[in-house]
């Protein structure tokens, strides 16, 4: 068990060797725990020596220009010049809160950028200016859209945050795929099968088989197959590839780069990077923020008070997880794997940096 | 067999009975149409007596005062005076595109209004203006989510029409649920069960009888139960009943009105009407709008030209099938089952207008 100050300031260290500026390896850092803390293990710390394979390979530029190329009043395409997506993403989380005291919204797409971490925790930025926040990214492909046996899209995840007055905020953070990566990951270290239409084998096949990944299937989009609305996932992960990387210049479908170093990258790649899309919407843009906030804890208190099936205690308002997991850790520490604390080991271990 | 024409001046006639101005007239009857176009019968003129009896018990005004109500230079809460949806919605899309003309995007939300057709028509506004359009509506609740038991959400679509250059546009348009009702409809004419996800009785226990929700069951959110990830489903309906109501001051969750006239109004009700959302983004306010174009198409070719599973000729892009039908009706004409024709006759007759 390790405490949120111990991997902020292992990671911080591991940026600052990187040669992060302080305030870059501040803010990596803060979007990288933001994962552990919620419990998206998948995400956090577990990626930090795969951020610096990426670095190694000069995909990651640990001291970028990240500049606006064009915008209006109420959008913005940002060039990340091959930032961190952990640090460009608050940025342009920034830039579109700055936008929406302006204009009432700022929404704002993002090119030539890299992997970065949970899409809630950026979301959530807009939530203490009182406005409503969104964002997600496009990732390599992994999913094969309804009817193929190509992977075409990443696992897409969109996040949207949303004030409340005494409750809790909402704050719905998923992939539009049946699952997530992450969850096939803690199957096959249980060696368990997954439930139907999770995946499906490189011939497009159904499968039940955890680690169909790695003999060339592919993840299915949220609804699984047709008859069950998985062409309504793919297009909520076309939409967010569109989003992220067409309006921006980054590369979509097929051609978005790899996250881990040693995939060779696509071939004929149309764009620059890895792509992501925010927005941020001031609530008093359309009613009182006060007036809001009354509406958004009756909605809240009203599902949260719903009849619940046979076996399940409660209903759940989208975000109640990952703040119960993220107080939880806070008091009694982020548990770790044996082989991540190994990898971190050795990362320390290289860098003088001890755990 | 009926033309375009035949439906378009029977429902305008109908329309100008209600005492709809002519202008009104002319927009409900073409978002109503849009749905028998383009294959979505369910919300077509196969609903037009379900308006005229709302307007009869006065929930729908035919002279609405259709206003803004509160607006910044990028969003707007429009009031529609209890106006037809149908009517409403253009109204606010067209709101929606003027401020992104201005400021690059322009984003309204809508209280105090009624069923408005199809999501994809109303989104599709934004094309020809080389924008993005969204569109979504929040409708009474048919759909229980994740663990409940309780309906609290209706089917709560959400469209997105993005254009293309030499590739006809992108345009999804879906139920966040895992089917709309209108697929069980088809079902329950054709006496047959569902697949698995679609409904669960109204103990919350798993269910394939397609007349589930006559019996007290739900609809399903897109994912069906939480293993096949239901919650993102939910999520989905929830943003779409957050965005279209808590921010415009309509009703939402269990308090949305019921579109048949017949079925009693919820009690302590929180808002005003059903509520939309509506967003329209100008794609030259992020990059130019002919390097979009190229990009899509070489999107759209790519995912087109992915090698398909067994047994299936093509992968398919969002609104490929409503523009093939809509193609194939305005030559062919529109089909209307049997009890659908007794319907508009009867209406027919009770107007003197002949169908």
């Amino acid at each position: 068990m390790f405490t949120y100050q111990q991997l902020f300031d292992f990671s911080k260290s591991v940026f600052d060797k990187m040669g992060c500026p302080e305030e870059d390896a501040i803010m990596a850092t803060q979007s990288l725990l933001a994962a552990d803390l919620r419990g998206v293990d998948s995400h956090g710390v577990a990626r930090l020596s795969g951020y610096v394979r990426l670095w190694e390979v000069q995909r990651v530029n640990a001291t970028p220009d990240i500049k606006i190329v064009h915008e209006t009043p109420s959008t913005a395409v940002v060039d990340a010049d091959a930032a961190l997506g952990l640090v460009a993403a608050p940025i342009a989380m920034q830039i579109a809160i700055d936008k929406a005291k302006q204009v009432g919204t700022g929404w704002v797409s993002v090119k030539n950028s890299n992997h970065f971490g949970i899409a809630g925790s950026h979301a959530m930025m807009a939530l203490e200016n009182d406005m409503i926040g969104i964002a997600m990214t496009n990732a390599s492909a992994l999913v094969a859209p309804t009817y193929s046996i190509e992977k075409l899209l990443g696992t897409n995840p969109i996040a949207v945050a949303i004030p409340a007055g005494n409750e809790p905020p909402f704050v719905a953070d998923f992939a539009t795929t049946t699952a997530a990566n992450g969850k096939l990951e803690i199957l096959q270290r249980k060696n368990m099968d997954t439930p139907s239409g999770w995946v499906q084998t490189k011939d497009g096949h159904p499968s039940t088989n955890a680690n169909e990944l790695k003999e060339g299937g592919a993840l299915l989009p949220l609804g699984g197959d047709k008859e069950h609305g998985s062409h309504k996932g793919y297009g909520l992960g076309a939409i967010v590839d569109i989003f992220s990387a067409v309006l921006s210049g980054a590369n979509y479908g097929p051609w978005v780069p790899p996250f881990p170093a040693y995939v060779p990258m696509p071939e004929n790649m149309p764009g620059e990077g890895i792509g992501h899309f925010f927005g941020a919407m001031r609530i008093d843009a359309f009613r009182s923020a006060d007036e809001f906030k009354l509406h958004m804890d009756n909605w809240i208190t009203r599902f949260r008070a719903a009849k619940t099936i046979p076996g399940q205690e409660k209903l759940i308002i989208p975000g109640d997880p990952e703040r119960e997991m993220e107080t939880e850790r806070r008091v009694n520490g982020i548990p770790l794997l044996p082989a991540i604390v190994k990898d971190l080991e050795a990362l320390g271990e290289r860098f003088g940096i001890k755990l």
